[in-house]
């Protein structure tokens, strides 16, 4: 059972950090004409909750991976403000 | 407890269909240059594990969100290789 807990903070590291390349190429291109709006709302909202939770069930795998996921979700939510 | 387990799937499911869309935009516009590759492939990495994770602790909430969440990163990354 210990190597599915590793591989439960295995995946849910690799999910937290996926937004990375796409916050560095909207940043880098100033380009978020593709990005949806709704998604990025609706992710952060998800997130949002998901951190609640984590805290609810005092997991902090789950807090502080969410919370990395959500600092990038809302830095793209920006760009996407700046850049349309 | 039941409230913050109720929670959980709320948060959960909220994630899961966040990207629809996204799908449903790049769908419609065709146009999908500023989203990241390396976004999406991470994304459907993290993803995959995440559903043999769910498996292996027997979770049908991880499960069946996962695999929601999967079918909509693996379309927005055809559509990606589609419109580029």
């Amino acid at each position: 059972m210990l190597y599915m807990e590793l591989l439960g903070y295995v995946a849910g590291m690799i999910v937290a950090v996926a937004l990375t390349p796409q916050v560095i190429k909207s940043w880098k291109t100033k380009s978020t004409k593709d990005i949806s709006m709704p998604w990025t709302i609706t992710l952060i909202i998800g997130l949002g909750l998901w951190i609640v939770y984590g805290f609810g069930i005092n997991s902090y795998p789950v807090i502080i991976t969410t919370i990395v996921e959500e600092a990038l979700a809302v830095t793209l939510l920006i760009l996407k403000f700046k850049y349309g």
